[in-house]
């Protein structure tokens, strides 16, 4: 029943989809096997990649297969629907921009982060701010051109919508204005009734750690490449998948439990994806929404990981592996579940709990869409964020380095992002409850390591459906309902306040 | 002072050495790092690059523009010169066959390889022989299409070109039968000649095997990626270089010493190459002679590997490393270099020594051109094979598998492959003889492990000219002299008779 348009372009997708599984393999061996001394030659690699990839994508015949495709597009099936919207959105992405303008982001963002490298170390806001004015008026070019075929007027909707397809300003400024509202006191709630934890009193060895953490995956039911690199991330579909972790010898929990049930989440999704279209954009994750590529890395991490049932199961474990004594009381379950769970007003976004990271994300929201329209000059950016800092978390940095300079963001031109970090969180917590009651025996499942049921049902009420569903649909498919904020404030006043 | 035609011709064939680059690491990355499950999606990505990589080869305008280079290719230098032969020799190696018989190849080299893996094990000849044939004849059509634009009207001599450029039969043909000649009576005269060796009494562990291969590669002075995989292997060029060995227990001498420094030699060759030519056809290494890279290989492996000075200059690491007491005979420097210098009449050539090796290779010379040209016909061929073995080496293979169904190079439709081993032992040869009289004291330095005169000859005199000068021509400018066949005669007799 398919037509002859939309098998064409099956065919020509089928070989971006190749690009796109190369181009991931030259970054993930570039970060994890290259010798430092092929970076010349790969950064040429991957731009001749990049740049074939973009020739295919706007080849000539493409809007002309896409328009025949879609004006017949009652004769194909739901996924081959499906799969025609991913391709347009990919031609329309590829096209949308002048390549004048293009480049000129390209070279203005890798010239500003290079800047941002040294102004952070040096705590120099002022080194980087003109640059900085120059990459935020080439984005607002970029988005008042993406702006022009959106029903919204808002600049900065055109740059949400990058990382979270069809998401606006308008759909989610009543969750975070409600959160904005709600957190700070719900915060300082936490902080006063919070129990002290025991120091943990011993550096583990990566190796150590790294046992402990391939085991665990093994128990997650992840079975592809499980590496090292300096920054953690996950590649691939179906068949070859591969994550990656770092150690801290003195934060086994963060890297070599929590960041690995992160990772790991992520690549139980690629490992999950509709095997029939695995060469095509619909049989991918929803990469077109950071919030539900996340949701699917934090139900483990953040979800699974900070519960006692977790620690009860994992705690007997490290205490093998790592030759702990059975009654020391630092590395008792609860300990160790109490320690993952510390809430603790910060400066630094990436080191953040639970309870202060969506504050961090709700003054980034602020801040970044006032940058964007034209609310807030970037010599008060300093300042900004200092008010902000203290009005949301009640400390003010020190120095820009703690403050505005932190994160690389924004000085790669990567506006809209931000956002995605807190749905997704409230996307995991939202998915978490409906698995926690589909699941019969739940806890007791969790605490015997018996992932199994969990691996199944993330695969038949997410995993399955690649692109078929539009991000919002897809949390409506898997937990019966739309995004609630509810659902998400109950569980941190369940996890942080009833305990 | 170059012109327009070839400066698009060099943004072009950057992009299609960027494809090449990349080709080799998806299957780098297979061989060493995929998981198998990967394999199919592995498959469709190859075949994606190696398509876009033709059609980048064979686009429009690239005729052309090669004319038109051609032209006024006066207004180059000497390098671009170079530079635009092997543009011509890739260009008319993609466009001279039809796609359909490229496809019917392919397709039926698949097969055949397919039933073959079987074949061999079972030891069943006319299970294949059908497909075979098959093969050979559409082998034999390319050959013809690829003889239309050579000099010569032999088929065999189309075949020849492909794996070392600009050799032909008659090049090769008085060589080989002079060899053919002298090889018997010598083996049989090392044979009755030679002294019994002292039989290793110990396995050594693959991890310690690893770390001596290591370090030795260290002292050759490569500094690329070293991996494990069941077939050794080299990649890669200049700041990303890779090559890979396997371990057995029972033979440490051919797989962590003669293979990891075969391997390395190429490894060094790639390393080595003008850098400033590294995204141009001319700056890669002479992949159109096999001829040459093989001795780039050997001249590490059969000549350093195999003499007293470079046993005298490893033993004692072997011996620390392995844990071996110092006056245990059997690990003694001259039972080593007499161990790797055994000499056996035996049925496999991948497992053959330095002088039954070339028998080997002259028996398959004679049946693969027979077979090509006519005088033989496949039904014939276990019998033909029987009787070369029995002149050549004194024995006949009990079976078919220790017989003509032992290599995959005809089963794969690679005719015209195995001159190119030959050759580069007597260039490997002749390399050593010009290296060892220009470097003073060439012998003690082996001795003392000082690899650095080696390392910085080769770069000099054969690694820095890339692809400048044509395999025959490079032989000249290394060595002052044409390929000699009395330079490994002597070699040989030197090294089996009057040592």
């Amino acid at each position: 029943m398919t037509t002859k348009a939309y098998q064409k372009l099956e065919a020509s997708f089928s070989e971006i989809i190749d690009l796109d599984r190369v181009i991931e393999l030259l970054n993930w061996d570039q970060s994890v096997k290259m010798p430092a001394s092929g970076a010349t030659a790969r950064a040429k690699q991957r731009s001749t990649m990049v740049k074939i990839k973009h020739q295919k994508l706007t080849a000539e015949d493409i809007p002309d297969l896409l328009n025949e495709a879609e004006l017949h597009k009652e004769n194909l099936s739901d996924w081959e629907q499906a799969n025609l919207h991913e391709m347009r959105r990919y031609y329309n992405e590829a096209s949308a921009l002048p390549s004048d303008l293009l480049q000129a982001l390209t070279y203005k963002a890798a010239e500003c982060h290079t800047i941002w490298e040294t102004a952070r170390i040096d705590d120099d806001f002022q080194a980087i701010a003109p640059t900085f004015e120059e990459l935020i008026s080439l984005t607002k070019e970029k988005a008042a051109i993406l702006s022009e075929t959106s029903s919204s007027n808002l600049l900065y909707d055109a740059l949400l919508d990058q990382f979270d397809a069809g998401s606006t300003y308008a759909d989610i400024q009543p969750i975070f204005d409600e959160l904005s509202v709600w957190l700070p006191n719900f915060l300082q709630n936490v902080l006063d009734n919070q129990q002290e934890t025991i120091k943990l009193d011993r550096n583990i060895p990566a190796d150590k750690q790294q046992e402990l953490a391939t085991w665990l995956l093994d128990k997650m039911g992840y079975h592809g490449r499980f590496d090292t690199s300096s920054h953690p991330f996950s590649i691939g579909r179906i068949g070859d998948v591969r994550i990656t972790t770092r150690y801290h010898e003195d934060n086994f929990i963060n890297y070599a439990v929590l960041c690995v049930m992160h990772e790991g989440g992520h690549g139980l999704y690629d490992m999950q994806l509709p095997k029939k279209w695995q060469s095509q954009p619909v049989g991918g994750a929803l990469d077109i929404s950071m919030a539900v590529h996340e949701s699917q890395s934090m139900v483990w991490e953040m979800q699974i990981g900070h519960t006692q049932e977790f620690w009860n199961f994992i705690t007997p474990k490290c205490s093998k592996v790592f030759e702990i004594d059975n009654d020391n009381p630092a590395w008792s379950a609860e300990n160790l579940c109490a320690t993952s769970n510390l809430v603790k007003a910060d400066f630094i976004r990436v080191d953040a709990d639970e309870v202060t990271y969506p504050l961090h994300i709700l003054l980034r929201t602020k801040l970044e869409k006032a940058l964007i329209e034209g609310n807030l000059s970037v010599k008060d950016l300093p300042d900004a964020w200092n008010d902000e800092m203290q009005k949301s978390l009640g400390i003010i940095p020190p120095t820009n380095r703690l403050g505005c300079l932190q994160d690389p963001h924004w000085y790669l031109g990567d506006f809209g992002y931000f956002p995605a970090y807190l749905l997704g969180a409230m996307n995991a917590a939202q998915i978490f409850d409906a698995m926690s009651h589909d699941i019969q025996g739940f806890n007791s499942k969790i605490e015997n390591g018996d992932f199994n049921h969990v691996k199944e049902w993330l695969k038949i009420n997410v995993h399955q459906h690649g692109c078929l569903h539009s991000p919002k649909e897809l949390i409506k498919v898997a937990t019966g309902k739309s995004l609630q904020v509810d659902i998400y404030k109950k569980h941190l006043t369940t996890r942080y306040l009833k305990a």
